[in-house]
Formats: structure tokens, sequence, C-alpha cells
């Protein structure tokens, strides 16, 4: 007889190399997985479609929620502010979602108490990163806190625990991880830009490009 | 010349008793108010449609968002189950929607820092209430130190701060308060149900009727 999983998680998915290393290391560890997908209003679907394809590969179950930010206050949805070239603006940059992963985790909760997982799992990454607030480690201190406050298995039963496996990683880490794991790189998007290519210039490229040319392993998407 | 209010806030209005009470609360200390609005798959869309009619009346400006909780996990979101009859119902009843107000919240959140707000009003209360996990003066408590470090103005300038001026009222406090602050009482909407007139029966009816019956006030809708 083959036993059944029972050990179900979240998996925060958007379709980058740092969420597609995260859902394949979730699914290492014998979790039954099901990802969430945010369509926010990003200046690409290329993204969105690369996570669908990724969920399935991995044979996770999927929804994608559509959500909208009207107010906008980041280049990353307001196709008339340019994006910033280089990992090189200091502080917090323009590309900075107003309390996109606090939205983000806010429904992951949701989501895993209604299927009663007990782990969501986030690619959040705080060392080869563009210095967003909610990307950093005290962020997920105080978050796995509010979990035990904020849902009813947190009071009833076991509060859900927020896993940031790529928290202290760097992006050389990341991708020597995500090999080992067998994550289909060439699905991956990490480009703010959409288009058949990525930019290879902004922040997001060049963090990427970064790692893999640090782990020595030629990325699929640069061909 | 006349001085440009520079207190902003965002409001949480469901268009109830208590969000109706928070805005007028709001109103009364002098902030440039903004109404976040939710459809979340209600059952009915009475107090959408009130909420809009109360932000209007209050002169605030009003953002309705659409959000889906396609897992559902509640009896409010889900046609097939019934609805708990009345307040007796001891823990957390089947209305609970998984992690509701951290959602608004986390939305509310990015709104206020998209505009500069620094300020958060939601009218949950813990006396007279549901016994929801996210109404919990222990959950808001945390949900503020979440402000330190979820958002780019918790860390480069000051947290934004979530208030809730009923938390420790009672429902027949709240009565008398919005009666004070001439909340307009016959455009809040309070039962579970939709319909032309309140069902009396759910667990938000009885708890407003019990509010205003020792309130010595009439409920408008009750005619």
């Amino acid at each position: 007889m083959v036993q059944r999983k029972t050990k179900k998680a979240v998996v925060l998915l958007s379709g980058g190399l740092d969420s597609a290393t995260t859902l394949y290391y979730a699914r290492s560890k014998g979790y039954e997985l099901s990802c969430l997908i945010f369509d926010y209003g990003q200046r690409h679907r290329r993204e969105i479609i690369g996570a669908r394809m990724l969920a399935r590969k991995a044979g996770a179950r999927c929804v994608l929620l559509k959500i909208s930010l009207p107010w906008k206050g980041s280049s990353l949805l307001d196709a008339k502010q340019a994006l910033p070239p280089a990992v090189s603006v200091r502080g917090i940059p323009t590309t900075y979602v107003p309390a996109r992963n606090t939205i983000f985790l806010s429904f992951a909760f949701s989501y895993a108490e209604a299927i009663g997982a007990q782990s969501i799992f986030i690619g959040a990454n705080a060392l080869d990163f563009s210095g967003y607030p909610d990307c950093r480690p005290a962020y997920y201190k105080v978050f796995n806190s509010l979990s035990r406050v904020a849902t009813r298995t947190g009071i009833e039963k076991k509060p859900i625990v927020v896993h940031t496996p790529l928290l202290h990683k760097t992006k050389k880490e990341i991708v020597l991880l995500a090999k080992r794991l067998g994550v289909p790189l060439a699905l991956t998007w990490s480009c703010y830009q959409g288009g058949r290519k990525p930019c290879g210039k902004c922040d997001s490229c060049r963090l990427r490009a970064k790692g893999f040319a640090q782990a020595g392993v030629k990325d699929p998407l640069s061909d």
C-alpha cells in the first residue's frame, strides 16, 4: 500500500530562480505541494507562465490569484517609471513594491489554514538581494510570531511556519542548490522586463548572472 | 488661507457598524481619509454598497478591491455551508475567514505606504465579538511590531501604526460613540445575509441588537 503524504506545504512561486529552487527544496523534503502564484500587475506575464510550468513539472497543485494594487508605489508596477539600471542603487530601490511579501504571505496563511498545511515556503534571500525590507531575517522573525496569533490553527493547534531556506545563501549557493535538486532552470525567469530574452541589465538579471558565473554553471537563458 | 490636512489615514471599511464608527472616529481626529473596501466573495453585496455610501458621506476617498479566496475555508464564503445561528457557539465559529484581517491589513500597509499615510484604522473589537483570532489584542500587538520591519517607511522613517479604537469597547459603547460622532446608522449593515432587512438571527445581528438595546438607541434598520 502506498503511504499517503501528510505533510502539506504552500509554496509562494514567482517563477524566478529563487522561488523555483525553494519549490524543489520543499519537494525534496517530502511535502505535498500547493503553489500560490500572483498576477499583481507586474510588467510582464512571462514569469507567471513560467511559474505555472514549474509547478506542473514539480507535480504541485497550483492556484493563480489576480490581485490589484491600484496605488502602485513601485517602478515595477508603473510603466511610466524607469527601472533602476543596476545593483549599485543605494538603499531600497524603486522596484520595491510596498508590502508585497506581507500581502503574499497573508494569502498563503489563508490558503495553508484552509487546506490544513502547517508550512509555507518562500524564496526570500537577504544576501544577494535588492535590499527589500520584506526579504530580511528580522521581517521573517516577526512574521512567524504573527502566525501564533493570526489564525485558528495557531491558537487551537500549531502555528503555521514560514520557511525561508534561501534566506542566508549567496546567489552562487542558490544556483548550486538548484542544480543539485534538478530545478528546470530554463523555465525560470528573473528579469524585471518581459520579452524573449532577459535584458541583462536590471538588478535581477545582474544578480542572476553573478550567481551563475560564480557557481561555474551555464545559464540556459543566456544562449 | 485654508491649511492643508497632512495627517493621512487608511481606514478598512466593511460597511458594518464597527468599521463605520471607526471611520467617523478617524474623521473626528482630523485625518485625511482613504477607505479600503474589499469584495472578497462574501455572501452578499449589500455591505459593499453601504460601505461606498458611508465613505462618500464622510468625505473620504475610497478604493474597492476585489480579491478571491478560492480555497474558501469559511461558511461566510461558501453558500453550501449553513451559517451558525447564534452567539452561543463555543470556540471560533465557522464564519471565521482564514487570515482575513491579515490580508486586509497587508493591503492597507501597501496603500498607506504608497500614499504616505502613517496610520491605519480598523474596527476590530474583542469584547462583543465572534471570537475571531484576528480581532484580539495579542494579534494587533504583533501586527504593529511587523510594521517596523515590513515596509520601507518602517525602516527608513516611521512605522505605520494600526489603530484599533474599538478594541476594548462593548457593543453598547460602540453604539453610543456612533451616535455621538453622527455616524449615519441607517447606512450600516451588520447582517451576514443580504436581503432588504437584517435576518435578526445570525451572530452579527444578535451582537448588534444587544448593543442598540443596551445603549437605549433605536436601530434604524429595525423599522
